[in-house]
């Protein structure tokens, strides 16, 4: 990262962009490790699929910036929580069955919201224009689950339903809009985070989707 | 990019780069959005799958390369150009219908000729060993195509069927060689970027295919 | 790699990495070579899965630890090891198909050893953190298998079966517990080699599995 153009209101993003991940991290280490047993693979294969779904975007993202190694790697607490995560999952899922869908919908949509505005975020501290830096939230809040639904041999979901990553690339332009604006960056996040949230929970209750073509 | 070792000759090998990606970059995403359609994705994975089927490549050969971040993610206009070419593909396909097959297949040949000659130039420029060079190209060329068949969850096309990654191969060893043996660049690049536009469109007209094993 | 703090035993340790990946290299892109004619893929298709198979994991540990370009790149006799054990497979395979399922387990186990071994050496070399270079270690041994999977379009095998990736985890621990305990560098790398191998074998003779979630 560039550490010569620290101002005194750096140390706050980057304390902000770390609580961040560590949260969504766990949350989507979660809905990894169960996407996998329901595919039915093994102990390991259940820790690995939590690792890439959790930690997937943001390792591309880290690449595409030049950021080797990424974060989930360099740092030892971000692979450790996700195998936890995968491990305690894999014990205890029969006591998870009951969770209601709804629950895990919020929670899920916090993640990705969390996720969206860490990966802007980062890709603002290295100087990259805004809307590619959009880009780079929309992939640290879908990319995990696209490269999980790729070792599972499948279509990735958010590629064929729902307004997701729609979601995590509004909630990135808004935290671009509201710093134009002159909202001061931490406040920013928290609109566009909330925004991403707002956007993804609406979708889900009144059913939104986006267009597919006509007569294919 | 090596920018200390910048001789009058480079610039116009960095505009006829640009000049071949952005002419490749919209074919390629304009195929893409279709593959993505008729995989039944919604608006947003039509235009992921443009990006990644125009892009793929490029990106692949930059991170290879240490190119980070790769140009595909710096230059705001290719992302853009992706989108719009997967937003009116989405728009307008119901027009596109009646194109008839070979114009589609003369236009994905000059792009790929245009994306492996592109693929190989950058890696030289990057003073990249010539057969890693070729293979750079290769990539530049196929790359994407892979990643949109991944995304897609089929064995990609180009290692199925037909010479395809075969001629992007051939055009880069056609630069090479021809560099080799005291062509200026600019030609070396246009004698390349026809040999692999012809031995495709041979291929195609004559149903060249390469063997594969027997009794498998 | 970091040329400024080579002490007198870095070349043996380089050397050693060398002729573990060549030799792993090899037998992983037979290996590859027989999935994709398995999988009904052309000459280059089998070419292009052999490459992958074989260098893919180092490809990604390469580009996880910022080691730009991958040694499987810059380093030619990489990709020719692989296109030439491919076309060999492609055009001798009948005469392979009476090879014993039993000397194949043993050659393999022994190419995962290798790979381990070598991948966590190298993220040693790059200062990485001891944990997670047992990933990048793993990641080593397994990842080529798994492109090699994800480009045959079903899910990775290394996820679903047996004790595999475990045994190149156990291999990359046994090395840095080995170096903690104040063996050499060369034998803790013997000691982490001999781990794996002998866990993948016991594996297989013995039929072991890590468990799978129950009732999905």
């Amino acid at each position: 990262m560039p550490t010569l153009s620290i101002s005194k209101t750096r140390p706050n993003v980057e304390a902000v962009i770390w609580a961040a991940d560590m949260a969504g991290t766990f949350v989507f280490a979660v809905e990894g490790a169960v996407s996998a047993m329901r595919g039915g693979l093994d102990l390991l294969g259940v820790m690995v699929v939590s690792f890439v779904a959790a930690l997937g975007g943001g390792v591309i993202r880290d690449l595409l910036l030049g950021a080797t190694p990424p974060s989930a790697i360099r740092d030892w607490r971000y692979p450790a929580l996700t195998f936890a995560a995968g491990l305690l999952t894999f014990l205890f899922h029969s006591l998870a069955q009951p969770v209601p869908d709804l629950l895990v919908t919020v929670v899920d949509a916090a993640g990705l919201a969390l996720f969206a505005v860490a990966g802007v975020e980062k890709a603002l501290l290295f100087e990259i224009r805004p809307f590619v830096a959009m880009l780079m939230g929309t992939v640290t809040g879908v990319g995990g689950g696209v490269i999980r639904d790729i070792l599972l041999a499948r279509v990735p979901l958010v590629l064929r339903a729902d307004i997701y990553a729609t979601a995590a690339f509004f909630g990135a332009l808004v935290v671009i809009v509201a710093r134009r604006a002159g909202v001061p960056p931490g406040w920013a996040a928290v609109v566009g985070g909330v925004a991403c949230f707002a956007l993804r929970m609406m979708a889900v209750v009144f059913g939104w989707h986006l267009p597919k073509a006509a007569g294919w």
